[in-house]
Protein backbone atom coordinates (compact mmCIF):
# COMPACT_ATOMS: atom_id res chain seq x y z
CA UNK A 1 0.00 0.00 0.00
CA UNK A 2 1.61 3.56 -1.07
CA UNK A 3 0.43 6.66 0.59
CA UNK A 4 -0.76 9.44 -2.02
CA UNK A 5 -2.24 12.59 -1.74
CA UNK A 6 -5.72 13.24 -2.45
CA UNK A 7 -6.87 13.25 -5.69
CA UNK A 8 -10.02 15.06 -5.86
CA UNK A 9 -10.30 14.50 -9.67
CA UNK A 10 -9.73 10.63 -9.48
CA UNK A 11 -13.38 9.63 -9.59
CA UNK A 12 -14.08 11.46 -12.84
CA UNK A 13 -10.90 10.11 -14.54
CA UNK A 14 -11.44 6.66 -13.47
CA UNK A 15 -14.99 7.00 -15.10
CA UNK A 16 -14.14 8.80 -18.19
CA UNK A 17 -11.63 5.41 -18.13
CA UNK A 18 -14.36 2.98 -17.64
CA UNK A 19 -12.55 0.97 -20.84
CA UNK A 20 -10.00 0.65 -18.85
CA UNK A 21 -11.40 0.13 -15.24
CA UNK A 22 -14.46 -2.01 -14.69
CA UNK A 23 -16.49 0.10 -12.77
CA UNK A 24 -19.05 -3.39 -11.55
CA UNK A 25 -16.57 -5.69 -11.83
CA UNK A 26 -18.89 -8.21 -9.48
CA UNK A 27 -21.27 -8.57 -12.62
CA UNK A 28 -18.06 -10.24 -14.69
CA UNK A 29 -17.42 -13.36 -12.12
CA UNK A 30 -17.08 -15.94 -14.63
CA UNK A 31 -17.46 -13.83 -17.78
CA UNK A 32 -14.09 -12.37 -17.99
CA UNK A 33 -13.19 -13.61 -21.32
CA UNK A 34 -16.54 -12.74 -22.45
CA UNK A 35 -15.17 -9.07 -21.57
CA UNK A 36 -11.54 -9.60 -23.21
CA UNK A 37 -13.18 -11.17 -26.38
CA UNK A 38 -11.18 -14.18 -26.39
CA UNK A 39 -10.08 -17.11 -24.40
CA UNK A 40 -6.77 -16.27 -23.37
CA UNK A 41 -5.07 -17.49 -20.32
CA UNK A 42 -6.50 -14.75 -17.02
CA UNK A 43 -3.28 -13.62 -14.70
CA UNK A 44 -4.55 -11.56 -11.99
CA UNK A 45 -2.33 -9.16 -9.84
CA UNK A 46 -3.60 -7.85 -6.30
CA UNK A 47 -1.98 -4.54 -5.43
CA UNK A 48 -1.54 -3.37 -8.32
CA UNK A 49 -0.20 -0.04 -7.68
CA UNK A 50 0.71 1.92 -10.27
CA UNK A 51 0.61 -0.42 -13.05
CA UNK A 52 4.29 -0.68 -13.95
CA UNK A 53 4.36 -4.48 -13.63
CA UNK A 54 0.84 -4.97 -15.09
CA UNK A 55 1.89 -2.71 -18.41
CA UNK A 56 5.04 -4.23 -18.93
CA UNK A 57 3.71 -7.70 -18.76
CA UNK A 58 0.79 -7.13 -20.86
CA UNK A 59 3.11 -5.75 -23.78
CA UNK A 60 5.39 -8.34 -22.82
CA UNK A 61 2.35 -11.03 -23.17
CA UNK A 62 -0.25 -10.17 -25.48
CA UNK A 63 -1.85 -13.19 -25.52
CA UNK A 64 -2.76 -13.09 -21.64
CA UNK A 65 -5.10 -11.20 -20.08
CA UNK A 66 -4.27 -9.55 -17.37
CA UNK A 67 -6.21 -7.85 -14.51
CA UNK A 68 -4.83 -6.20 -11.70
CA UNK A 69 -6.86 -5.09 -8.42
CA UNK A 70 -5.54 -2.04 -6.27
CA UNK A 71 -8.07 -0.38 -3.43
CA UNK A 72 -6.09 2.79 -3.52
CA UNK A 73 -8.24 4.90 -5.49
CA UNK A 74 -5.87 7.93 -5.68
CA UNK A 75 -2.69 5.36 -6.43
CA UNK A 76 -4.62 3.05 -9.19
CA UNK A 77 -5.40 6.21 -11.21
CA UNK A 78 -1.70 5.98 -12.11
CA UNK A 79 -2.25 2.58 -13.30
CA UNK A 80 -5.01 3.55 -15.44
CA UNK A 81 -2.81 6.19 -17.39
CA UNK A 82 0.04 3.97 -17.90
CA UNK A 83 -2.36 1.00 -19.24
CA UNK A 84 -4.02 4.16 -21.40
CA UNK A 85 -0.36 5.30 -22.19
CA UNK A 86 0.40 1.64 -23.58
CA UNK A 87 -2.67 1.33 -25.40
CA UNK A 88 -2.85 -2.26 -24.64
CA UNK A 89 -6.31 -3.95 -24.58
CA UNK A 90 -5.34 -7.10 -22.71
CA UNK A 91 -5.27 -5.36 -19.13
CA UNK A 92 -8.33 -4.41 -16.82
CA UNK A 93 -8.29 -2.70 -13.44
CA UNK A 94 -10.16 -3.22 -10.64
CA UNK A 95 -10.72 -0.21 -8.05
CA UNK A 96 -12.13 -2.58 -4.66
CA UNK A 97 -10.65 -3.83 -1.75
CA UNK A 98 -10.61 -7.58 -2.42
CA UNK A 99 -12.05 -8.77 0.68
CA UNK A 100 -13.44 -11.88 -1.20
CA UNK A 101 -12.31 -12.65 -4.73
CA UNK A 102 -14.84 -15.31 -4.68
CA UNK A 103 -17.41 -12.57 -5.41
CA UNK A 104 -15.27 -11.38 -8.97
CA UNK A 105 -13.85 -14.35 -10.19
CA UNK A 106 -15.61 -18.09 -10.63
CA UNK A 107 -14.28 -21.16 -9.48
CA UNK A 108 -11.03 -21.83 -11.93
CA UNK A 109 -11.26 -18.77 -13.72
CA UNK A 110 -7.66 -17.62 -13.32
CA UNK A 111 -4.32 -19.33 -14.27
CA UNK A 112 -2.12 -17.05 -12.15
CA UNK A 113 -2.29 -14.87 -9.61
CA UNK A 114 0.82 -12.25 -8.99
CA UNK A 115 1.39 -11.06 -5.02
CA UNK A 116 3.78 -8.44 -5.30
CA UNK A 117 5.43 -6.38 -2.51
CA UNK A 118 2.18 -7.11 -0.51
CA UNK A 119 1.73 -4.73 2.71
CA UNK A 120 4.08 -7.14 4.90
CA UNK A 121 2.00 -6.42 8.37
CA UNK A 122 4.91 -6.98 10.31
CA UNK A 123 3.28 -7.28 13.88
CA UNK A 124 2.11 -10.92 14.90
CA UNK A 125 -1.27 -9.16 15.41
CA UNK A 126 -1.88 -8.48 11.78
CA UNK A 127 -0.95 -11.84 10.52
CA UNK A 128 -5.05 -12.23 9.22
CA UNK A 129 -4.38 -9.44 6.96
CA UNK A 130 -1.18 -10.46 5.05
CA UNK A 131 -2.44 -11.48 1.53
CA UNK A 132 -0.89 -15.11 2.48
CA UNK A 133 -2.92 -16.37 5.38
CA UNK A 134 -4.53 -18.48 5.33
CA UNK A 135 -8.01 -17.00 4.57
CA UNK A 136 -6.61 -15.57 1.16
CA UNK A 137 -5.08 -18.92 0.19
CA UNK A 138 -8.51 -20.55 0.38
CA UNK A 139 -9.56 -17.73 -2.05
CA UNK A 140 -6.86 -18.11 -4.30
CA UNK A 141 -7.63 -21.92 -4.13
CA UNK A 142 -10.64 -21.48 -5.31
CA UNK A 143 -10.41 -18.92 -8.24
CA UNK A 144 -7.50 -20.88 -9.09
CA UNK A 145 -7.42 -23.32 -12.44
CA UNK A 146 -6.01 -26.66 -11.27
CA UNK A 147 -1.96 -26.32 -11.32
CA UNK A 148 -2.34 -22.61 -11.80
CA UNK A 149 0.33 -20.41 -10.39
CA UNK A 150 0.97 -18.37 -7.75
CA UNK A 151 3.73 -15.96 -7.78
CA UNK A 152 4.97 -13.69 -5.26
CA UNK A 153 7.88 -11.36 -4.78
CA UNK A 154 8.73 -8.94 -2.12
CA UNK A 155 11.61 -7.50 -0.67
CA UNK A 156 10.41 -8.05 3.03
CA UNK A 157 12.58 -10.58 4.59
CA UNK A 158 9.80 -11.45 7.89
CA UNK A 159 6.69 -11.26 4.84
CA UNK A 160 8.61 -14.10 2.52
CA UNK A 161 9.49 -16.08 5.48
CA UNK A 162 5.92 -15.75 6.56
CA UNK A 163 4.79 -16.98 3.41
CA UNK A 164 6.64 -19.71 2.75
CA UNK A 165 5.48 -21.31 5.49
CA UNK A 166 2.16 -20.81 5.10
CA UNK A 167 1.78 -21.51 1.77
CA UNK A 168 3.31 -25.07 2.79
CA UNK A 169 1.47 -25.48 5.58
CA UNK A 170 -1.72 -24.94 3.43
CA UNK A 171 -0.69 -28.26 1.25
CA UNK A 172 0.81 -25.57 -1.60
CA UNK A 173 3.84 -26.66 -3.21
CA UNK A 174 6.84 -24.56 -3.61
CA UNK A 175 7.87 -24.85 -7.41
CA UNK A 176 10.73 -22.27 -6.88
CA UNK A 177 12.27 -19.85 -4.59
CA UNK A 178 14.76 -17.02 -5.37
CA UNK A 179 16.38 -15.22 -2.10
CA UNK A 180 18.11 -12.65 -4.99
CA UNK A 181 15.95 -12.34 -7.67
CA UNK A 182 17.85 -9.70 -9.81
CA UNK A 183 21.32 -11.49 -9.21
CA UNK A 184 19.91 -13.94 -11.89
CA UNK A 185 19.50 -10.99 -14.39
CA UNK A 186 16.55 -12.40 -16.27
CA UNK A 187 15.58 -10.33 -18.96
CA UNK A 188 11.93 -11.91 -18.65
CA UNK A 189 11.56 -10.05 -14.99
CA UNK A 190 9.23 -7.05 -15.01
CA UNK A 191 9.76 -4.97 -12.40
CA UNK A 192 7.26 -3.44 -10.45
CA UNK A 193 7.96 0.26 -8.98
CA UNK A 194 9.03 -0.88 -5.45
CA UNK A 195 11.24 -3.27 -6.74
CA UNK A 196 13.12 -0.95 -9.29
CA UNK A 197 13.15 1.20 -6.10
CA UNK A 198 15.15 -1.33 -3.59
CA UNK A 199 16.48 -3.29 -5.99
CA UNK A 200 18.43 -0.15 -7.03
CA UNK A 201 18.89 0.41 -3.14
CA UNK A 202 20.93 -3.04 -3.42
CA UNK A 203 18.04 -4.85 -1.58
CA UNK A 204 17.64 -8.20 -2.08
CA UNK A 205 14.14 -9.26 -4.33
CA UNK A 206 12.93 -12.58 -2.90
CA UNK A 207 10.54 -14.76 -5.22
CA UNK A 208 8.67 -18.19 -5.04
CA UNK A 209 6.62 -20.02 -7.62
CA UNK A 210 3.83 -21.70 -6.35
CA UNK A 211 0.70 -24.17 -6.60
CA UNK A 212 -1.72 -26.09 -4.98
CA UNK A 213 -1.64 -29.99 -4.77
CA UNK B 1 32.81 -31.47 3.60
CA UNK B 2 35.79 -30.05 4.93
CA UNK B 3 39.59 -30.47 4.01
CA UNK B 4 41.99 -31.68 6.34
CA UNK B 5 45.87 -33.22 6.21
CA UNK B 6 45.83 -36.63 6.10
CA UNK B 7 46.48 -37.70 10.00
CA UNK B 8 48.36 -41.27 10.15
CA UNK B 9 47.36 -41.67 13.93
CA UNK B 10 43.34 -41.42 13.06
CA UNK B 11 42.92 -44.81 12.97
CA UNK B 12 44.08 -45.74 16.75
CA UNK B 13 42.70 -42.81 17.59
CA UNK B 14 39.76 -43.53 16.79
CA UNK B 15 39.98 -47.35 17.84
CA UNK B 16 41.29 -46.19 21.76
CA UNK B 17 37.92 -44.25 21.89
CA UNK B 18 35.98 -46.62 20.82
CA UNK B 19 33.14 -45.72 23.39
CA UNK B 20 32.88 -42.64 21.60
CA UNK B 21 33.02 -43.29 18.10
CA UNK B 22 30.33 -46.50 17.53
CA UNK B 23 32.49 -48.80 14.61
CA UNK B 24 30.06 -51.04 13.94
CA UNK B 25 27.16 -48.63 13.49
CA UNK B 26 25.11 -51.36 11.17
CA UNK B 27 24.66 -53.79 14.46
CA UNK B 28 22.71 -51.07 16.47
CA UNK B 29 19.81 -50.94 13.83
CA UNK B 30 16.75 -50.38 16.13
CA UNK B 31 18.86 -51.08 19.42
CA UNK B 32 20.19 -47.38 19.32
CA UNK B 33 18.33 -46.62 23.39
CA UNK B 34 20.11 -49.80 24.53
CA UNK B 35 23.21 -48.65 23.60
CA UNK B 36 22.72 -44.96 25.45
CA UNK B 37 21.24 -47.33 28.40
CA UNK B 38 18.16 -44.92 28.23
CA UNK B 39 14.84 -44.02 26.03
CA UNK B 40 15.82 -40.92 25.50
CA UNK B 41 14.77 -38.77 22.11
CA UNK B 42 17.50 -39.90 19.35
CA UNK B 43 19.06 -36.59 17.28
CA UNK B 44 21.03 -37.44 14.28
CA UNK B 45 23.10 -34.95 12.70
CA UNK B 46 24.69 -35.67 9.25
CA UNK B 47 28.00 -34.41 8.60
CA UNK B 48 29.37 -33.69 12.28
CA UNK B 49 32.64 -32.06 11.37
CA UNK B 50 34.80 -31.28 14.03
CA UNK B 51 31.63 -31.44 16.45
CA UNK B 52 31.19 -28.21 17.95
CA UNK B 53 27.41 -28.42 17.61
CA UNK B 54 26.87 -31.92 18.74
CA UNK B 55 29.23 -31.12 21.63
CA UNK B 56 27.27 -28.01 22.31
CA UNK B 57 24.02 -29.63 22.23
CA UNK B 58 25.09 -32.62 24.04
CA UNK B 59 25.22 -30.28 26.88
CA UNK B 60 22.63 -28.06 26.11
CA UNK B 61 19.84 -30.73 26.09
CA UNK B 62 21.52 -33.79 28.76
CA UNK B 63 18.09 -36.26 28.03
CA UNK B 64 18.57 -36.01 24.36
CA UNK B 65 20.74 -38.97 22.82
CA UNK B 66 22.50 -37.71 19.87
CA UNK B 67 24.35 -39.32 17.48
CA UNK B 68 26.60 -37.59 14.57
CA UNK B 69 27.98 -39.27 11.07
CA UNK B 70 30.80 -38.20 9.74
CA UNK B 71 32.84 -39.86 6.38
CA UNK B 72 36.01 -37.93 6.58
CA UNK B 73 37.66 -39.72 9.07
CA UNK B 74 40.60 -37.01 9.54
CA UNK B 75 37.72 -34.20 10.04
CA UNK B 76 35.88 -36.65 12.53
CA UNK B 77 38.76 -37.25 14.92
CA UNK B 78 38.23 -33.85 15.71
CA UNK B 79 35.32 -34.32 16.91
CA UNK B 80 36.09 -37.57 19.19
CA UNK B 81 38.66 -35.03 20.81
CA UNK B 82 35.68 -32.46 21.48
CA UNK B 83 33.48 -35.24 23.00
CA UNK B 84 36.00 -36.69 25.35
CA UNK B 85 37.02 -33.47 26.17
CA UNK B 86 33.36 -32.61 27.30
CA UNK B 87 32.84 -36.22 28.90
CA UNK B 88 29.55 -35.97 27.84
CA UNK B 89 27.60 -39.50 28.13
CA UNK B 90 24.68 -38.62 25.42
CA UNK B 91 26.48 -38.38 22.49
CA UNK B 92 28.09 -41.34 19.61
CA UNK B 93 29.64 -40.72 16.44
CA UNK B 94 29.94 -42.66 13.69
CA UNK B 95 32.62 -42.98 10.71
CA UNK B 96 30.68 -43.96 8.02
CA UNK B 97 29.89 -42.62 4.39
CA UNK B 98 25.52 -43.18 5.54
CA UNK B 99 24.44 -44.11 1.60
CA UNK B 100 21.34 -45.06 3.35
CA UNK B 101 20.81 -44.74 6.91
CA UNK B 102 18.25 -46.75 6.56
CA UNK B 103 21.23 -49.89 7.34
CA UNK B 104 22.22 -48.07 10.53
CA UNK B 105 18.88 -46.96 11.81
CA UNK B 106 15.14 -48.75 12.13
CA UNK B 107 11.96 -47.41 10.76
CA UNK B 108 10.73 -44.22 13.25
CA UNK B 109 14.06 -44.86 15.54
CA UNK B 110 15.42 -41.10 15.01
CA UNK B 111 13.30 -37.88 16.42
CA UNK B 112 15.09 -35.25 14.94
CA UNK B 113 17.68 -34.91 11.78
CA UNK B 114 20.11 -32.10 11.70
CA UNK B 115 21.81 -31.29 7.95
CA UNK B 116 24.33 -28.64 9.26
CA UNK B 117 26.28 -26.81 6.24
CA UNK B 118 26.10 -29.77 4.05
CA UNK B 119 27.99 -29.75 0.88
CA UNK B 120 25.78 -27.81 -1.56
CA UNK B 121 26.97 -29.85 -4.59
CA UNK B 122 26.57 -26.37 -6.58
CA UNK B 123 26.41 -28.23 -10.20
CA UNK B 124 23.05 -29.44 -11.81
CA UNK B 125 24.61 -32.32 -12.86
CA UNK B 126 25.10 -33.14 -9.11
CA UNK B 127 22.11 -32.15 -7.55
CA UNK B 128 21.80 -36.35 -6.60
CA UNK B 129 24.72 -35.62 -4.08
CA UNK B 130 22.74 -33.03 -2.33
CA UNK B 131 21.85 -34.11 1.14
CA UNK B 132 18.47 -32.78 0.30
CA UNK B 133 17.52 -34.74 -2.75
CA UNK B 134 14.60 -36.80 -3.02
CA UNK B 135 16.67 -39.81 -2.38
CA UNK B 136 17.47 -38.84 0.84
CA UNK B 137 14.67 -37.53 1.77
CA UNK B 138 12.96 -41.07 1.31
CA UNK B 139 15.29 -41.80 3.69
CA UNK B 140 14.66 -39.60 6.61
CA UNK B 141 11.05 -40.04 6.09
CA UNK B 142 11.60 -43.90 7.01
CA UNK B 143 13.98 -43.54 10.04
CA UNK B 144 12.40 -40.05 11.32
CA UNK B 145 9.16 -40.59 13.63
CA UNK B 146 5.79 -39.44 13.02
CA UNK B 147 6.03 -35.62 13.35
CA UNK B 148 10.07 -35.93 13.44
CA UNK B 149 11.79 -32.66 12.89
CA UNK B 150 14.35 -32.04 10.10
CA UNK B 151 16.60 -29.26 11.24
CA UNK B 152 18.41 -27.42 8.11
CA UNK B 153 20.83 -24.36 8.59
CA UNK B 154 23.35 -23.21 5.63
CA UNK B 155 24.97 -20.17 4.60
CA UNK B 156 24.76 -21.42 1.24
CA UNK B 157 21.74 -19.71 -0.87
CA UNK B 158 21.27 -21.97 -3.62
CA UNK B 159 21.39 -24.58 -1.55
CA UNK B 160 18.87 -23.18 0.89
CA UNK B 161 16.36 -22.03 -2.34
CA UNK B 162 17.11 -25.55 -3.64
CA UNK B 163 16.41 -27.60 -0.13
CA UNK B 164 13.14 -25.46 0.20
CA UNK B 165 11.53 -26.48 -3.43
CA UNK B 166 12.91 -30.15 -2.39
CA UNK B 167 11.23 -30.42 0.85
CA UNK B 168 8.00 -28.89 -0.75
CA UNK B 169 7.69 -30.89 -3.55
CA UNK B 170 8.74 -34.39 -1.60
CA UNK B 171 5.36 -33.45 0.81
CA UNK B 172 7.69 -32.25 3.78
CA UNK B 173 5.99 -29.27 6.15
CA UNK B 174 7.97 -26.15 6.12
CA UNK B 175 7.31 -25.18 9.67
CA UNK B 176 9.58 -22.32 9.79
CA UNK B 177 11.68 -20.33 7.42
CA UNK B 178 14.23 -18.37 8.34
CA UNK B 179 16.87 -16.20 5.98
CA UNK B 180 18.93 -14.26 9.03
CA UNK B 181 19.24 -16.82 12.15
CA UNK B 182 21.60 -14.82 13.33
CA UNK B 183 19.45 -11.51 13.90
CA UNK B 184 17.43 -13.21 15.69
CA UNK B 185 19.86 -13.32 18.99
CA UNK B 186 18.42 -17.03 19.67
CA UNK B 187 20.76 -17.80 23.12
CA UNK B 188 19.48 -21.96 22.27
CA UNK B 189 21.14 -21.39 18.87
CA UNK B 190 24.25 -23.86 18.86
CA UNK B 191 26.44 -22.93 16.07
CA UNK B 192 28.80 -25.14 14.01
CA UNK B 193 32.11 -24.12 13.22
CA UNK B 194 31.30 -23.08 9.83
CA UNK B 195 28.61 -21.47 10.93
CA UNK B 196 30.87 -19.31 12.96
CA UNK B 197 32.78 -18.46 10.45
CA UNK B 198 30.57 -17.47 8.00
CA UNK B 199 28.22 -15.65 10.41
CA UNK B 200 31.50 -13.74 11.62
CA UNK B 201 32.09 -12.27 8.43
CA UNK B 202 28.57 -10.89 8.25
CA UNK B 203 27.29 -13.45 6.33
CA UNK B 204 23.45 -14.16 7.22
CA UNK B 205 22.80 -17.77 8.37
CA UNK B 206 19.32 -19.95 6.56
CA UNK B 207 16.91 -22.04 8.95
CA UNK B 208 14.60 -24.40 8.02
CA UNK B 209 12.63 -26.80 10.48
CA UNK B 210 10.40 -28.94 8.63
CA UNK B 211 8.77 -32.35 8.94
CA UNK B 212 6.85 -34.96 6.56
CA UNK B 213 3.11 -34.22 5.89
Amino acid sequence: MMRARNKPWADDFIQDNNHIVELDPFKYKGDWSSLFGNEHPIHLEIGTGKGQFITGMAKQYPAINFIGIEVVKSIIVSAVQNVADTDQSNVRLINEDAKDLREIFQQNEVDTIYLNFSDPWPKNKHEKRRLTYKKFLEQYKHILKENGEIILKTDNQGFFEYSLASFSQYGIILDEVTLDLHAQEDPTNIMTEYEEKFSNKGQPIYRCKAHFA
